[in-house]
């Protein structure tokens, strides 16, 4: 018996994912994934053909996909330049190409594309489920579920939990999508941590008092990081138009380094959707409260679980 | 017993393929790939590893033939952009290339180029069957055939029909090959509608003449959209020189709409290679005329059916 | 019992291998792998998976890695463009790329990169095996290993020969890299044939002095190409910034043609790393001591025996 959400089975925005669908189907296969993962082959997916449709590169959550994929025995067609060199640039739109590609038995379709609402069109004509994995400054729903696994596996729970969300707020997709389902749990309170110009969006805020979800805005980690259990650090977004300067001590503090460390609680972690440029130094690595390499690898059993759930709910 | 044409088992040009061949061979093993897919995992291509060489990118015709071999079991690599980042900027010949790739043990190599003939170098030199997915304003011939199998299931004859093939016909070389394959039937018509700048070129018209297949020239599609068992409309080509404005009423009429629709016999199809761009407006998809997404379909089963008569034979 | 080298599994420079791996371990597996391969299906890799991480592209290298894999039942994810496409883009280091692919329970990561001592770099931090298909203009150990391999296969021993390395000796990596492995066998006479501008770099000679190997340097081909039993040509690396014109007879004489031909020995051979451009002429091709796209075809014997080695070594 299935606890799945609304517009099941694609997964498009954080919004879709419950709480008892999280708790009651996610959390539990994503870890089992964990442990089969090790054992080896699995052939859950033989048989499958799984097509990676990437408008937007990121070679990183392409990989954790497509790995996903083969790690259950399925198989993958992909491109990781469909803007560049699909039939996008003789005029076709993206309907078009998703109307084509469901006539070649695809068993599902990952896109990533540059354009807020991509997959949500996609998912309108496609008659296999969509995943999407990235649309420009929209969602990115598989990494909220990833974060909100890391959490749970890090801490062992969510509810209750505080977390500092910092840097660059206005053009962060990861820091978006993962309000949305902190939203889903109870006592949970944000501190968003950034200049003022490029603060959390109205939308979000508004979701989270609807939802009442306690936030607070502030423009220095120092003030918060002695309180919170997690503090989910981002990179400045150039390619979507950031503006300030991390390094600009005047309009806020937001880099992790040894200060913040040892302003840390001792239980508390450090989270990052990667890539990471220079918002942690590198001298945090070794601590063993930087999860970020570990929240990557839950990327692989979110996504294994997904797609077990997607393609081979019966298994 | 098989009865292969002149080549075999490389796939060149549209003129290679005998009425015998398509009849006896390839429909009814393409119509047998359609019912095999949906019953899931096929195994007979297990081992094979096909190369996927594109120096011209086209995801659509790529994730095809990939699937196809997915599908059947078998597996790939590949390269979307052989142009840019192979050894070719280096200044290797395809002719090096393709004798380097048969030392891989490769089972089959499938071909994109943008220079006219470029398959037939390859093949020249290789030791592996070569499938030829388009070549500069060469040929496309599994486009072709996959345009033969569409008419034969939407239509369930091809001997004496009449098709209006529209558009860039200069530059387009769908229409090239599948007028190839159209002569090796009896009591065709066909119906050239393009602007006098971009009709289709001699060189097809003087084959059509010694086939004695009958065909006509004009720039005006309603003319013919009421008598024509089929309407096959292409994009204008730009990338490859497309000089007319589809727009301009005074070279001509060249788009599929409602106007087109409501002249169409009710049991007439409209077909496209695609990517469509806006020579056929969207008002047209959902009229069950409108054949050219069925028609992207019947491209995964006619590269199934190609590969599995190149790699297991005698399955 | 195995004599694996120093760093293993990583495959890093070709310095790490010895002589007696290679006798003991690596030259009858890939023989055996030539053989195995004719047969068909390996099953050897099965629900294994080797990330493809190229910075550079090679389409050569990378399908000889990618069919390696396929060929034992093994699967891959793969980048062709990291440099332009990848997380590198919005400033992320090599180490924090493959300490995330770590993650994903990749088996192995293969990487070629512009930088000298970027697999090193990776391999400090990788938790998997790395090997290094390229970096800069620093190794490319894979290949020195199949260079010498077709070297055993062609000419039955490597004690005791003469080879000319030819042409732009200063930026080619497979020089170096065969440099260090000839060094590791006796009797061994290297002439380093190219204009004085791109002479072999003094470490690599350093190198042969420490190991008591002869070594002579000239700019002439035609002095020696009657006594060597291999002549090891190389093409001008413009990418690397190659700035002699190979056709100045002024400054030597470093191509193979006819002439070239009738001055060798019969059982002596032609060896090329690829892609050839015009320093050894199409006229060459059809002469059995042409064994440049034979040694090819040991690439993929040596990267499958290379990858069961670190991926099965029970099997």
């Amino acid at each position: 018996m299935s606890a799945h959400f609304d517009g099941w089975p694609n997964i498009l925005e954080a919004q879709q994912f419950t709480r008892k669908w999280m708790e009651l189907e996610f959390f539990p296969l994503a870890l089992e994934m964990k442990k089969l993962v090790l054992r080896g082959i699995l052939e859950i997916l033989r048989g499958k053909v799984m097509g990676t449709l990437f408008y937007e590169s990121s070679t990183r959550t392409r990989f954790s996909f497509e790995t996903a994929m083969l790690k259950q025995g399925g198989n993958v067609v992909s491109t990781e330049n469909a803007r560049e060199f699909s039939s996008t640039v003789k005029g076709e739109t993206i309907e078009d190409t998703i109307r084509t590609l469901c006539q070649y038995y695809l068993d599902v379709i990952v896109i990533r594309h540059y354009e807020d609402g991509a997959a949500a069109r996609a998912a309108a004509v496609s008659s296999v489920p969509i995943v999407n994995a990235g649309d420009g400054k929209g969602q990115h729903p598989t990494q909220a579920l990833l974060d909100v696994l890391t959490i749970m596996i890090e801490l062992g729970h969510i509810d209750d939990i505080k977390i500092a969300m910092v840097g660059d707020l206005i053009n962060g997709r990861t820091v978006r999508s993962l309000s949305y389902l902190l939203a889903k749990f109870s006592g949970v309170k944000i501190y968003f941590v950034a200049p003022e110009c490029a603060q959390m969006r109205p939308d979000i805020k508004d979701y989270l008092v609807k939802h009442a979800v306690e936030f607070e805005e502030l423009t220095d980690l120092r003030d918060v990081a002695g309180q919170v259990d997690v503090i989910y650090q981002t990179r400045s977004q150039k390619e979507r138009g950031t503006s300030f300067d991390r390094n600009d001590r005047s309009i806020g503090f937001f880099d992790i380094n040894k200060t913040i460390l040892n302003l840390m609680k001792q239980d508390a972690i450090i989270m990052h959707p990667l890539p990471r440029v220079d918002e942690i130094s590198t001298e945090v690595d070794a601590d063993p409260r930087a999860a970020y390499f570990r929240q990557a690898g839950n990327g692989l059993y979110t996504r294994m679980a997904l797609l077990k759930m997607i393609l081979a709910p019966n298994f």
